[in-house]
């Protein structure tokens, strides 16, 4: 089914048509931008309320600037639909996430407007900074240079370093602050009260208070003393506005609060931007979801509600007539809560993403005990670092790619001091449609090289439950749980809590020939192969592992005692991965062996689905069979 | 020699024993306290300059509040010193930095005073508002939370996100800021500004002279018009220095500035901010190196100055008599410095260290190519991959266990889009005395395994000059340039510059039975093991792979062609490091052979010299050569 784009818009193959338009039709331009948005999204699925949002600004941007010359980065991506679709990817849009397709996020290879790739939050700055600084050095005195970032963006640490840099310097950065009170859930922390305090003039406002305040008690001055206040306070207003910023102590010129709706005054008070040398920022108040009521109403389902009828607002579910797994991110939620009633000492850690990560459900349950900290990891793993040492044990909830940004607290924070703090890894291994930087492919590489670190991931719900049970215990340190994004396989996931002896693997089924070593939830990959190959009278051995670090070396010395030819199959990065702490085991005990490891090799792996990514790098059930039957040289069947 | 402590202090076993103290004793405390880690200093080295910033400052807070009970966290812990003196370690302070002998820094397994570890900037807000959360579930509501931080720490991101979460909630949090301008070197960014605007009460003053300025303009209100406008200015000043402070913006209350140095009254202000439940900062002024004029004077030569005499201030230097190897960081100084003057592309970047890594050299003379952005490692990654996108060249220096900090930025905004970045990894394997926080331990385990990204290491001052040559070349992408803290092998350092091919690995000697994969400086152990076996007539094969990543795939066919034992021997760790990369790729071709690794085994390696830790570690010279010995079947010779 194909789309067709409104009157205006089906004429806008880049922003220099756009900028053809009189003012007059902008407008239009964003009615009919929005409403594409809504049929597409409603139809093909992707990410919704956020675009919604910065039509407006994303018509006076490309309005008012000279894209792709002048530079635009847009922080996370999110939201950047609008501006794909007017900078000549409409007609490819309905390829949004999939395999092939266009990306979700900005994306330099992608498009020439895309001038920085993202997708992990708050780098918009430090990219734009790095670019008007290069532009001052290339001399391009009229090149702007303009980052668009969330007020939950603006929360991470990271957004905060650029502002002190850019701050100091005299960069041509225009930062657009677009103020909705959201991450994918609602903002927290003292930076969203502050922000909001300013849109509401409640900053102002309490020193108005204190002067009229005192005004009264100096009436005895006379008739003259109110209209003289009166004038002393519209005058020193500005003054007052300026010198009490939070930017403005940033030492960026301050501009706003602004209706980020209002398309021609955006563009207007962009157009004198244009003239303001230095770093500045434009405050813009804006509304998740704005023009469609609901996403408008309930933000957090409207980030990305899959698809829905456009008419009725109905989000579409598959119905099964059979009970179905669970999510592992509902599996880790319900249970986190399970064992914090019973042990007074968990608690839960997560950097924005309740309900990404179903920490949600102990925070409903648990207040006190469930913290949002707001986009910012370091923080999130160091503040859990501090619970762990008062006799806590913190369950830090991130995805895989996300850790990353934690990492020099994980090693100095947690591992050097040996604190009990569990990382469980949420979207280990691919993301699927949110693509290559939301994959998580490299922790198991850099989580395993750590001291004092162990890193497991459950094969199923049970394994997940007992993993964390486990890994909840007195005297355990720093321990790593990673777990794929979407379903397990078990309809019948409460099984009781047990404990797994740190270091154990399980061996699935004693084989012959092969020996196939696994770690996570791909290891139910392998037991299909195994059903498929029993068929043939083959039967190779299949080990899970559970345990990355330490390996399960009594296991493994029957394993290499046992065969000659080992499969091991991770979905994380083959360099330094699972595969190769097989490959050191063997080496430091002097075992020879014929290994084939797969996962994910040495390249940048793009956006589609799980499987689709999996086949790509062979490691799908049908790869992970071609494997095995020609390490036993039995030609695979037709 | 034993450094005899001043009266008080030679009675000041712990905490308790200061606060016995009368308050007029506390002045002499401090003189006592700055005496004896003046004596030490001179006598044993360390770092210098910031405990003698906080002398006053520590003795307060140990005074005033129930260490241990209450905790007490030192950022980075530079300026611990007078914290270890005062806390039981007085008589053990001559092993400060010494193998065996107490860290350099607060250590959670040292004393039950270190609340928590520290050395990497920047974490002690989100560690203490870790223990105050905690704090408040335990219910223990008389417990107090202390993180004592430096401007310069401030300015890292995750402080930010600390305060962010911080000024949020009602947790019992004391934040003294030690405002002294510095970091090692110089504070640079907006934040500082700030707070010199509001240390000299330049933001209050901007206000009022708007004030008069309009007071002036409506004199004609008539004589009572400044006599209102007095009364009005002294009315809401109050009001107004709070709503405009950055802090009281996110939500501490902000108490300050004072004078740091004066320890009765600090004393008297910490006394009452006890009282004052919430998340509150303490904006001390001090002057690091306090006491010492010399320290005073020059403050980043004072921050570890090595060994001086106390009375002249002249800091001691070997003397020798026949040209030295210069240290990798003077070489890395003066090459980029002047590739630079050839190549308008090549910037500098560091965060927070330019005279560390010797980026000074290039900042003195191209103050516009060459930045220091701050200690924001994050930002300096990012900022390095805008940069690039415009066609420049950034040598991005950061510290080999700082990078860990900036890692996600390496994957998200530099790997994913292939941009010509290069990071030069100073202080890459041990740091030596600095320590386990400080050693550069994991960097080949985690930047190989990310797609684009080479992993190089120098083995010489030639070979660094010729990598960062190489690295410099257009069509490079992410680059990564490894390398350790102090000397190199070459007094004659200055060797034209030529390029190498990415992935080529050096021939050092061809041999027998035993070939030695090295990477890096350690290297020259082996060339030295190599001359000592010759004596005994045998002769392993040596190759310096200078490549983790690529590999040299033509040399390791010859090698595991060639010979069926092989050691490597890397200053990194074990797991997922250089010497598996060499097993992944045995396993890949199919090769069977005898493979030693050595390098940093997992567990924690603390302070000491770094030949001291290599020995440790089992890979100093003698360490090696009894490795290719025994696999040789030859005893090692007496």
């Amino acid at each position: 089914m194909i789309i067709e784009p409104g009157e205006l818009l089906s004429k806008i193959d880049s922003p220099a048509d756009l900028r053809k338009l009189s003012e007059d039709q902008l407008l239009q331009v964003c009615q009919e931008l929005r409403q594409f948005i809504i049929d597409n999204v409603s139809i093909y699925g992707g990410h919704f309320g956020a675009s919604l949002g910065v039509v407006e600004m994303t018509v006076a941007l490309h309005y008012v600037f000279n894209t792709p010359y002048d530079q635009l980065v847009w922080d996370v991506g999110h939201q950047a639909y609008g501006h794909k679709i007017l900078t000549g990817r409409r007609d490819v849009f309905h390829t949004n996430r999939k395999l092939n397709g266009i990306s979700g996020f900005p994306k330099r290879k992608e498009s020439e407007y895309d001038a920085f790739g993202v997708g992990h939050s708050s780098t918009s700055i430090s990219a734009a900074l790095g670019m008007a600084v290069a532009s001052q050095i290339k001399k391009e005195f009229d090149r702007h240079h303009i980052a668009v970032i969330g007020d939950g963006s603006m929360t991470a640490g990271m957004a905060f370093e650029a502002l002190n840099h850019g701050g100091a310097s005299d960069a041509d950065l225009l930062v657009v602050l677009n103020d909705n009170c959201m991450s994918i859930d609602p903002n927290v922390g003292a930076l969203k009260e502050y922000l909001t305090d300013i849109t509401t003039s409640r900053t102002y406002n309490k020193v108005r208070d204190e002067l009229w305040n005192i005004l009264g008690k100096i009436s005895k001055f006379g008739p003259n003393a109110q209209q003289i206040a009166s004038k002393v306070e519209s005058g020193i207003k500005a003054t007052l506005l300026k010198q009490s910023n939070l930017f403005e102590s940033l030492k960026f010129r301050y501009f706003g609060p602004i209706d980020g709706h209002d398309v021609n005054h955006l563009a207007s008070v962009l157009q004198d931007l244009k003239k303001i040398p230095g770093p500045k920022i434009l405050h813009c108040v804006t509304v998740k979801g704005k023009g469609f009521a609901l996403a408008e109403k309930e933000q957090t389902k409207w980030h990305a509600p899959g698809l829905f009828d456009k008419l009725t607002g109905e989000i579409y579910k598959v119905h099964h007539t059979t009970p179905q797994p669970p999510k592992y991110q509902d599996v880790f939620g319900h249970t986190l809560l399970e064992m914090a009633e019973q042990n007074p000492k968990i608690m839960g850690v997560t950097p924005a993403m309740p309900s990404g990560s179903s920490m949600n459900i102990m925070m409903a349950a648990m207040p006190d005990r469930a913290i949002d900290v707001g986009i910012a990891e370091q923080h999130a793993v160091t503040f859990s670092a501090g619970l762990a040492t008062q006799g806590m044990v913190p369950f830090c909830n991130i995805y895989s790619s996300f850790m990353q940004r934690g990492y020099d607290q994980v090693v100095h924070d947690v591992c050097l001091q040996n604190l009990h703090v569990v990382f469980t890894l949420d979207r280990a291994g691919f993301a699927g449609a949110d693509g290559q930087t939301h994959h998580g492919s490299y922790d198991i590489a850099y989580m395993r090289c750590l001291p004092n670190m162990v890193v497991s991931s459950p094969m199923n719900e049970q394994e997940l439950r007992n993993l964390m049970f486990t890994a909840s215990q007195d005297g355990m340190g720093p321990f790593t749980i990673r777990y794929p994004r979407g379903e397990g396989v078990m309809p019948e996931w409460r099984t009781p809590l047990e404990l797994i002896e740190v270091g154990k693997g399980r061996t699935i089924q004693e084989g012959e020939e092969v020996a196939v070593l696994t770690i996570g939830h791909i290891g139910n990959y392998v037991v299909d192969v195994c059903k498929n190959m029993k068929l043939d009278g083959l039967r190779p051995g299949h080990y899970d592992m559970r345990f990355c670090k330490p390996l399960d070396e009594q296991l493994l010395h029957h394993i290499f005692q046992t065969y000659d030819k080992v499969v091991t199959v991770e979905d994380g990065c083959l360099q330094g991965g699972f595969g190769s702490a097989i490959l050191e085991f063997m080496a430091d005990h002097g075992y020879n062996a014929q290994v084939k490891r797969l996962g994910i090799p040495d390249m940048i792996i793009e956006h589609g689905s799980q499987m689709e990514l999996h086949r790509l790098c062979g490691f799908d059930p049908e790869g992970i069979e071609r494997t095995v039957r020609e390490l036993m040289g039995v030609t695979v069947r037709v």
